[in-house]
């Protein structure tokens, strides 16, 4: 058995290649898929497709929606959602991405540090599992095959 | 046909009052619900009913858990969903009712200034219809009884 | 039991007069929703909420995004739907309408001149019922009732 | 990962061979299917399996019931769906599986020329991404890989 | 609390109006709907809207899409179905709106005489409730409410 | 906005008063349902409409069947589920009851001693809330009306 | 792309024989299952696994639940339904597996003659495609693959 | 046509063996998943992942959210569920994963003695089979296969 796990969130960090290198010295059957991880890309994808837009707004709404298109059909393949809140920027694309998975019935594993608890109480609660580490989101996902 | 509409989002600012004042000036039949206001009020909320907790955390956790209970409850009976993001906060509470909403095939109407646009690029993009004002959102409200 | 009916298609002829009259008449108890009728209002609705857009394409995507809203609220509340294919305009909004209602399982009775049907075949393959008149939608809806 | 892509709409001009070409040049992990191809044959079906029918309605018929049977087990099995809309012909059936599609929860990406948009715009605005050329939904798709 | 019940089945007895005498006298809070009890009527309807058909089977197919109009309505508005298998007739379509209800997450309840058990053992072991006259159905539906 | 809230859970104690009354007195908008209070009417319930059955397990059985019947058509109605667990009995029903309701994205709010924490560990976390008291409960209800 | 095609209905006749030689013969890639075929063994699965039962009714009350158990499982497996009604006994369980497919959103072809029509009528009406023979149907599955 | 199998239930006693066992020695192309079986680890999972809590329901509560991340993942992966119901312990997370498995429309198997069945009745009511041994549950699976 197979799992196919959407690490949503923060871009600006290496920590999805922890997951990546764990599953694969320790034989885990995991499949890793996410966004976009090169932010200035993520943000010219609009554009690069479909030609330069009339403003700023537009050119966010191109490249939004190729986005989203990429994390509806990543996310819909998925058997779990990690999803790691940082420090930086408003990351209401990973709340999304979140509360999406969760409403879908997909199990969610929250990675935050403590410090970003208050703010994310509400979507902490409605995730099966919150973590402040890389490291636990993985033992979690080990004990699923033991 | 009377119609539902849950205001989430923003709670510093008297932003639903004018969505009641005007509905009640031009007999809408609109009935709102929304998020416990007073901030304070809601983050005591789970220490009110359940007592003192171990740590910051879990008296986080005991709130959100009763602040959840509220909106899953509100949001299910509702027709529409305004969810409208300020400046202050993190506000993932805000995009994950948003996010809920969207996914159980609820029309959301996000309202937010310009300024904003880029973190909320995501999430606009999934929302049926983005206005900048109260005014806007509620103009297309009424343009649904016309 | 009252039985709620969004009347999809056609804006450019009185047809959703007839049903509103007969229903009236013959005291049945339904309740009528359905688009704008006023066809230059639902093309500039957009720009008279959002201001002026950069583009033609931008002006119809604003527009579409509160008529869409629209359908997407009256739909949901609606127990059946009847969609009326006239001979003008492409009329890709009301294959859409009609098929969202079908895919959501929700009654839907085809209206259409026999010489439409070719085109409108897998349309009507899909539908509960195909007529050609109002007047025999209405004797279904009546049945309904007996 | 492989994703099945369901390209949907236009059958009189060879875009769907770029999409083959293309993928199996790239060696991207797409598999391709869609409708019948051969107009004819798709408007013959129903007399060809069921015999000849009393009336041209009734041919319609019996080859909408086939052509739709098609339609819904390779939509129901596919990951994406590309909807493209020509010139040529109503294309209701084309209106009708992307907004089945779109209903279900699948992604969508419209193709259209430009000139199309105005009858297209309440279907544009709900599906995940518009463009004007297959090369730009190529790309799209590409980049869900990289 | 007002429950609607779907009363489904057999036409060629009087039983409907077991269930609505009583609770009428027993201000039970049900209301009640069904199929066209006329069954002459319920295979004319088709030709009676839709004018002559070329045959017997166009006949009964345009029948049958009025009547399934009906009972999609009807089914879709009830919160419990009540479906009574009698001696006559092949009687798939009761089976049909059993199984549909029952697939729908309806409860339902099945009136069969036990000589009929053996070939609708399948049906009664899906039924929530099976019992052999419209009395103990009744009984049962009365339980709900004390 | 009335809610109707659903009382599952131990029968053998007169915790469903305090609901009614507390909720009559404050002029609260709830309607309670719940299950059969009267244990052996529970457990006769079969036998007293289907007639003697030939061993324990078949009384059981039609017992069960008419129960289910009667949670199925309330638990639908509801809005909110409140599940009591006390120290008697298996109360296997309950934690049936409560685990449907959470599948059927329905807000459920446990009541029990802390004692039984431990076996109800899995649930406790899949509930929306848990508490000690029906005070408790209460009091997070009436809060949803603030 | 290999379809799984569930084959409900008659088993007192070989037809199922012939798609599985034609897939064969053809290389069509298609899966096929269906109920138990040995109609004795199919009435006495139920004694056969949890012994002799105190009445006729109960005796096949537990072969109905375990033939029940195993259509469940390969109907939800399936990608298309295939039944077919024949002239013997009532076939209750035949219209109740092509209901449930058609209510699960899975493609279903009936096969019947002509002179089993009118009492299969809502059914046909309901079922996406209606044939007289497996030649005819094995034909229209051979088209999806063309 | 390969079946997972998600083994719910007691985990005190050696079941699951059989299980594995007699699938291997038959060729059953059966995949098991289940619980963590050692119940130690089930409970002690928690802080060895998260830390030290402050007290006995909250070290409950992190064991329980990850004991529920495997369930849910290895659930939601299954296609048949068969719960074991022992004399030991409260059991109230099996009758929840049976209750969610069902809601969740997956074929459910109930193991028990019979002396247990007055308390298990309304979830056995629910269950697709309810049988006394694990030999039984495995005939039934057989008998899938034949």
């Amino acid at each position: 058995m197979t799992l196919t796990v959407y690490l949503a969130g923060e871009i600006h960090s290496p920590w999805r290649e922890y997951f990546k290198k764990q599953a694969n010295e320790h034989n885990l059957p995991l499949i890793f898929t996410g966004p976009m991880e090169d932010h200035d890309r993520s943000d010219q994808i609009g554009e690069e497709i479909l030609g330069e837009q009339p403003n700023k707004v537009l050119k966010d709404e191109t490249a939004s929606s190729i986005n989203n298109l990429r994390t509806q059909i990543l996310l819909s393949k998925s058997d779990v959602v990690i999803a790691y809140f940082g420090e930086k920027y408003k990351q209401w694309n990973s709340a999304m991405d979140a509360a999406t998975a969760i409403t879908l019935n997909k199990p969610v594993i929250l990675i935050r540090d403590e410090k970003l608890h208050h703010p994310l109480k509400e979507l902490a609660n409605k995730a099966q599992l919150v973590v402040e580490t890389p490291e636990q989101a993985l033992q979690a996902l080990t004990y699923v095959f033991e």
